[in-house]
Formats: structure tokens, sequence, C-alpha cells
């Protein structure tokens, strides 16, 4: 039998929660045990194509079958979904507090069918057809108008939450903008009403001009370590010519993100020692037309400290890491 | 030579970082080494008072010395502070940027004499005394100007982030209210303009007369899984009577805190068997007074589960254990 995940509300934040018992909820069920499949099974290898749902998506070579072998990339919905893609929201009160079902799109991106590979060490062509990938999901998830927001994120080892150790990535479509990412897009808002300019156009600016926090870039990209980096060694990785929206970018960019999130992640590597972290593609929400105050990014964050309570408490973070030293040791690193 | 913390904070979002350089920065000084002292040195143990900084406040038996034997609860400054309280602010512009000198507080309350007791472990009345010992450091620190909050919390077990064993919780002044208080100082302000009610105070009621995610409650404080809990287990310990200030509480008021506290405490360590856990204080920030719409609590999150690139790209929180059923565990265990 499925269980409907629930999304709840909190009064005071309004922050939601995804209630999903599909992974484990009783007290035994703690500390998760990893799948760490080294010669063991790996139900994203090629040939295991019927260990996953069938795919949504897959780049393939001519004349194979999908869910058979033959592929360079697959998308299959998450075998065990925080959310669920079929019924109503059924919005509702409880008292002082709303909830509603836990509606939305929970995928895979399979970025390799081999084991052993990872973003860093595939070819760029490959790591390019990983973000058209984003791009396609992207498109056909924005026509449900049940969903209001689709984050991609990647975690890369077990330190950062993966479960599993072949190369993939996952996006989750949501019936809700999230707090952090509205956040984010409100304070882009203030700013560009105060300024009549981007704040991320504005921070590209001075970055590239006083250099101490640039990592690298290309023509049409630039790494960065943050003014203000909540971790050490976290990196963005921002599109020069402004666009708010991933997928309204030109073909070229494609293959130029591409190139540059290669760059960073194999620098990330060398000097990190192959370090477990996570990514997120922050993009503006579905209803919206090209925004001239919002710009799309990357954010990388290597695992290497452990947020505590002071961090939980408060939203503020304890950096041990200058950025311009994470930028220097990046910079230098390859 | 001492180098002192900065605070930078971003354009964005608004959120301000402590750039501590104190505990390592390089890429090789990661991951951060924990001291396990199992019958290795403690600093924090009755006869060590000289490796830490002189205490700021003591519990001790009549006659003894300041920073000798003799003590049951000592508060010392953090030897690798993240803020320092000498100095100016010396706020700056940098461009876009904002940043100032990292000034504030960073103490460390050792809360027993004893390696091997811990908050579960220790009598009510130790329990009691450690909530009188974050009082009277918040009645002194809030004299200073330059602070504007305080943030007690604790970090228990390596995986939530504690660099040392021995039992002890810390507590950070800041020159800045940080974002995520401000939210749920600014969410509670706005629920309060809305109903006329403290959200907390309904929270109270619903769930007292509804039972569900009730943990354990006495006379003056009730625990609670929240409706939209973040974390598996995740409990909050509210006052019944409105307080916006932990500090301004009646004394018979902090023995129930303390009752409470270590009741819920034993109940999460017999359920999960001694889980790493962080806990925080959230109380209203140095300048206010009373307040109707804001409600200090303890928040406690044991470390189940890892946050991953979707928590984070999101600050929406997939959580696999029901409230309710967590309660129901919290409640019969025991």
């Amino acid at each position: 039998m499925l269980i409907m995940p629930k999304l709840k509300r909190d009064p005071i934040h309004g922050r939601w929660v995804i209630i999903a018992t599909e992974r484990g909820r009783r007290p035994s069920d703690f500390p998760v045990e990893v799948s760490r499949p080294s010669g063991g099974f790996c139900p994203l290898c090629e040939g295991n194509e019927d260990k996953t749902p069938p795919e949504v998506l897959a780049f393939r070579n001519n004349g194979t079958s999908p869910n058979t072998p033959g592929w360079s990339l697959r998308v299959v919905p998450n075998k065990f979904p925080a959310l669920r893609i079929e019924g109503d929201l059924d919005r509702q009160g409880e008292g002082i507090y709303d909830r509603m079902n836990g509606i939305g799109a929970h995928e895979v991106v399979v970025e390799t069918p081999s084991h052993d590979e990872t973003l860093a060490t595939l070819p760029a062509k490959a790591v390019e057809n990983v973000l058209w990938a984003y791009r396609e999901r992207i498109l056909d998830l924005v026509r449900d108008r049940r969903l209001r927001y689709l984050l991609v994120f990647k975690n890369h080892g077990v330190a950062a939450g993966a479960s599993l150790e072949h190369s993939h990535s996952q996006l989750i479509a949501l019936p809700i903008i999230p707090t952090r990412v509205n956040e984010e897009i409100e304070g882009s808002r203030a700013y560009f009403q105060y300024k009549d300019r981007c704040v991320f156009c504005d921070i590209i600016r001075q970055e590239v001009k006083e250099r101490s926090r640039v990592i690298t870039e290309n023509p049409s990209f630039v790494a960065i370590a943050p003014f203000a980096a909540r971790f050490p060694f976290e990196t963005w990785i921002l599109p020069k010519t402004h666009h708010s929206h991933f997928e309204h970018m030109e073909p070229f960019e494609y293959q130029q993100a591409a190139q540059i999130l290669s760059d960073t992640l194999q620098r990330i590597n060398q000097v990190l020692h192959d370090p477990p972290y996570n990514y997120m593609l922050h993009t503006s929400s579905f209803s919206d037309v090209e925004k001239d105050y919002y710009h799309w990014h990357f954010e990388i964050i290597p695992k290497l400290t452990k947020v505590a309570g002071f961090e939980w408490g408060s939203g503020f973070y304890i950096n041990p890491t200058p950025p311009e030293e994470a930028a220097d040791y990046l910079r230098k690193g390859k």
C-alpha cells in the first residue's frame, strides 16, 4: 500500500516539511545504513535497468529500447520518493496548523552508466548532457499546474547524504516555493528595488574586478568563493550574462556551464581529496517570466565541517577558512 | 598574535557569517579530528582548571578559590572563541559588501566536574544549576551595549559537532540578531498582529488538548513533537505561562524547566540509545522588554539523519518519522 506523504506547515516560520514515511521511521531504523556497493549490487549500473522505476528520459544509442542497456544518461523516478506525482493537493487546516498532500516529483538523474566515474572524471560533454537533462525535466514538469518550484541537487559521498555510490543527482518539484529560495528571491528583489541593478550582476562585476575570490572563469561563467561563505571552500558558479532561469539559456551556454562545473569539481577534488559535497541549482520559480532581479546559479558546498547547535539555532555560520584563502587554494589547484 | 574574527554579510540574504580562523583553515586541516579523551586528558575535568581560561562564573563549595577544584559548575571563555569580547565593531563597507569586527562572547558552561555524567544522568538539581548559570550569564552580558542577542546551545556527541566529550553547553553573544531568530520573532509578530494571540500559546493550547504530540508535561512546562517537525524525534519544550525572555521567569519555574529538560533527555536517551543531539535555547533579543508575541523555548534535535542538498537548497526538510509516532515512542519510553 502506498502511503501518501504529507506536507505540513510550521505556523511560526511558515516553513513546510515533508513527512515521508517510506525510508524508515522507528527508533531502530536510525542511523540509516548506507549502501556502499563496492563490488556489490548497484541498481543504477548499466544492465540493471529493471531495478529502477521506468525511465522518464534517457540519452541512448540509436536502436536501443527504453529500460535496457545502451544509454549514456537516464532519469528515473526515485524508488523511495519524498513526494508523489499522483493525486490532489487537498489543502486543509488542522486547528491552527496547515497541511496538504505531498504531491510533487522526485527523480534521479543517473549521470553515467559506469559505476566508477564521477562528475569530476567524466568528459565535459557528458557533464553537458547532465545539464541538458536538468533542462528537459524542468521544461516537462513546469507544465504541471500543481507545481511551483523545482530544485536540482546533488549529494556526493556518504557524509553529504548520498545513499548510493553511483554518480547521480536528484530533482524535487514542489507545490510550494521553499522558504530558503523565497528569501533569496525576495532579497534580490529588495536590492533591485533600491539600486535598479541585479545583486548577482553587481557581485560578478566586483569579483571579476577584484580577483581575490575568483576561482576560475570562462567567457560565459565565473566561479567564486562568496564574500560571506558559510562553509570552508563554498563555491558559487554564476553566468556572466543575466539569466533568471536556468532553462532560458542559449545552447552554447550549457556547454560553457558544463566546462566550468567540471573544472571547479576537479579543483575541489584535487585540493580537498575527493571530499563529500552537495550542490544545488538555484533558479527561478515556475510561474515567472524572465526577471531583472534574480540570477540563476550553482552553489557547491564541500562537507568538511559539522553543522551544530549554533548554526541550527541562529542561521549564523562559523567558517574557519576565509573565502580569499579558499579561492587561492582552488585557483592554484589543478 | 590574536587575529580578530570577522563578521561578513551576504548582500542577497542579509545573512551574516563569522570568519574565525582559530580552528584550522587549510585543506589539510579537514576533516577536523575530534578529541575523544576516553581515559586521556580532558581540560574540563575537575583538577584541570588551569587548562581553561579563567572562570567567569562558578558554583563552588564554601571556601574554595576560583580556578581550583571544589565546584559543581563552571563557566569559562571558549579557548578557541568564534568571537572576541575586546574591541570595537568597526562597521564598514567593502564595495557592495558589509563587514564588521567579530565582537562578542563565546563561553563554555561545564555542567559537571565528572567526566562521565551527562544532562540525562545528572540529578535534576544539577540540571537546574545549569539553567541558573545560563540566566546569570544572560543578565551579565545583556549590559554590554554592543551586543544584541545571546544563543545558548548544546552539542552532544561527535556527530552533533561536539569536540569535547565532557558534558558542556555553550553560549555565543552576538552584535546582530541572527536571521533564523529574526524570522521566528517576525513570524510570531505577524501571527500576533493577525490574531492578537501568541502563536506559541496557541500551539500549547491545541497540543495539550489534542495530546497526540505531547511527550511529557509538568505544571509549568510541556514537551511536544512539533506539528511540522523538521527532524525525526525533534522536541520542543515550552513554558505554559507566557514568557518572552528566559531570564524573566520566577525561581520555581527554573526548577520545573530543569525537571522537564532532564525527563525529556532521559526519554530520548532511552528510546534512541544515547543519540548525538543539539539543543538550542530560543529567547528574546537583548534590547527588548517583555513581549506579548514571542515565547521562549528549547528546541532539541537528535542527530539521526544527514542534512543533504535538498535541505540546503530549499530550507525544506524531509522527515521520515511522523511527529505523532515520535511522541508516542518518547511518551512510553521511560
